[in-house]
């Protein structure tokens, strides 16, 4: 079945807002099988709605909005679908209540504004909003299907998993779509691509591949649109196999993995435990390690020295090092790493220490210049890498690196232990 | 004058990658004046790209597009493009010197693929991209301009900054719109708009108003889209003068200021530092306030302590308090935060412990949980926060408000001082 998402809204359009809502939509609906053929953001006024309406593709059955179902005056979406479908605006008792019932547990009454939410058109079926106090709403007209949802991300994603999703799989039968995607970290596309040509020349027929870079990062995936779906999958799997071989541990996991998963998986294998000190990094590789259900496991903690300092008190950095070769130095970052080991008592460690920018640079060490340093139980590995200007992205690769230099710090370590 | 973006691969559509490209081209366009009617994300097909091309708004006088670019046989855009706009592909010397010059950079040499980057429509003027292989394009017909870019987001950034943005406002003359936003934090949407129903009442003609939510926050955005620009900027300065009253400190700045970038200009003008001490957070507060260029000049650095060995090794947190109270408590998180600021000697500091899910609750604790101290010179404050079930929303919502406590630390200190 063929899908469009339509998000109602100027914030996204003005760039204010960066829309999450389509990609986490079309990955729910990916993985019921369902095909989004287009996702559009429109302006919130009627005159964009009513347009957006009639402009779907002639094979679409399902459209998702998002957005303009709030409680207040700028909100358009209800009383433009009510319009469009023909229907009257109707009170519904138990939407009021489930509107009530919200306030209570935070020991707050509703007002006006909140009972107007309980006013829905006579011609849909409202939707149970668990996490607000707007419901959902669904149409169907000439054959197709009509969900309009707030658009908070965590309202959406309620009303989706509560009520759309269980819909679409027990009303649709369909083909699914095959994808899976291969992870690589270290590698550039154009240099990946040469790796595999020969490889990709010998994609069995339904198999489409696809790059898709970004910063330090390439995912390649393989999409089957025909065929049987099991059989679509062994056959990615095989080739997947073959891949593998070829880029030996440059490949890091699959589908929706990602490294500080991967890395938590093989700590727990291991019975480590891991700890970081970061000066340039600020705090991201903890925070993305322990974006991770269950991390405490394994992960004991973090120095954040972004002052001298604390590199030299909290980690018992020599601090002539830092005065004869600057923080940014391949000493200093060794020191980071095993001092942050030795008191928190962590088998592995990484430490960074780099110029994120946009200011600090020297012509010795131009902006984007960044040591990082891994520390394990048998050996450790300091490497300097030169980044770009830009402090975010600086950051972003810095992390990524240190992630994946520890990654296969304790494969080499299983091996080792063989 | 009206643009529309759209962006091409199916990695969107199927919410493998989401699409901050169009919310960054978005606001790039509105700060010259251009307002962006559509934003569409499509399959990389050669039958969806045309089709796309073929239902631009009749008033579209710009098409930005992203994607389908790269050197692999997956990239379609450029082919699709040259028989839309009927051309032919030509070598250009000076687009392959670019190439070799940028691998020459990191020591490397361009294969096949990278040469056949150099391959152009001839009806194209091509667009320099400072940050990769694949040039951008412009084309023109029928007195609509239309632009393709690669989709890799540092990529694109660097060709609208270079070229676009700049050949936009020497090209074309527009009325302006005039967007300015209010920031707000810990007030939920309904209760603001009560707060301000009166005074959203009076709001003068030309002005629209938008409630724009997020965990946490709302942003007050008022718009006009028709008048004299700089005199709809004094209009709108005036009515938020008069939203500000109303609302007191619960508003901390406006337009493209954040919390982090708040905090940094408090702390600078009272010439204070800062210190976190983060549980449940993972170092997440640090990496956001290290998010600022120069916070340098007063972030010292954070323990993370995720193990209570070290919330008691690093931090000084009596070990007793926490077999008594647990770790997610008044007593522990107020230790922590007493404990940060006086090893790392900073002026200010804050604790977060929390049980950020999904597992870990208790019937006392449950999932979302959070402790949140604040020490300052003159104080401390703890606060207990119930959140909700899921884990980034709590670790994000545990930052903002740490980050919010602490500003209206700053703020009463300052008073104090006076």
């Amino acid at each position: 079945m063929q899908a469009e998402i339509i998000t109602i809204g100027d914030e996204i359009l003005i760039g204010q807002t960066i829309d999450t809502n389509s990609a986490w939509m079309g990955a729910a609906l990916n993985d019921v099988g369902v095909d989004v053929c287009q996702v559009r953001s429109i302006r919130d006024t009627a005159d964009a709605i009513v347009a957006a309406l009639n402009s779907i593709h002639p094979d679409t059955k399902l459209v998702l909005m998002t957005g303009g179902l709030g409680p207040t005056k700028d909100d358009l979406t209800k009383y433009t679908l009510n319009d469009y479908f023909g229907g009257q605006l109707a009170y519904h008792e138990e939407v009021y209540a489930h509107i009530e019932a919200l306030f209570a547990r935070l020991n707050r009454v509703p007002n006006e504004m909140n009972r107007g939410q309980a006013m829905l058109p006579n011609v849909c079926t409202p939707l149970s909003n668990p996490n607000g106090t707007a419901p959902g709403m669904r149409f169907h007209k000439d054959g197709v299907f009509y969900v309009s949802m707030p658009g908070v991300p965590y309202e959406m994603k309620g009303i989706m998993s509560g009520e759309v999703l269980p819909w679409i799989e027990s009303t649709f039968m369909d083909q699914p779509i095959t994808h899976k995607t291969l992870l690589t970290h270290g590698v550039p596309e154009s240099e990946l691509a040469h790796m595999l040509e020969e490889w990709e020349n010998e994609l069995p027929e339904p198999l489409k591949l696809a790059y898709l870079p970004s910063p330090g990062s390439v995912k390649l995936r393989l999409t089957a649109r025909t065929g049987d779906h099991l059989q679509n999958v062994a056959t990615i799997e095989r080739q997947f196999e073959k891949a593998k071989e070829i880029l030996g541990d440059v490949v890091f996991g699959e589908d929706a993995q990602n490294l500080e998963g991967v890395i938590g998986v093989l700590l727990k294998r291991n019975h480590a435990t891991f700890a970081t000190a970061e000066s340039c990094t600020g705090g991201s590789i903890a925070a993305k390690i322990t974006s991770i259900p269950g991390s405490s496991s394994y992960f004991l903690g973090s120095i954040v020295s972004y002052s001298n300092e604390v590199k030299v008190h909290q980690l018992g950095v020599n601090e002539a090092e830092i005065l004869v070769h600057g923080a940014v130095s391949e000493n200093v970052v060794r020191q980071m790493a095993k001092g942050v080991q030795k008191r928190l008592h962590s088998t592995y460690s990484v430490a960074t220490s780099g110029i994120a920018g946009p200011d600090g640079g020297t012509p010795d060490k131009p902006v984007g210049t960044v040591w990082i340093c891994v520390a394990g139980p048998n050996s450790t590995k300091a490497e300097k890498f030169q980044f770009g200007n830009n402090r975010a992205r600086n950051v972003k690769r810095s992390v990524l690196m240190a992630l994946d230099m520890l990654r296969k710090m304790i494969l080499e370590d299983e091996k080792r232990s063989i």
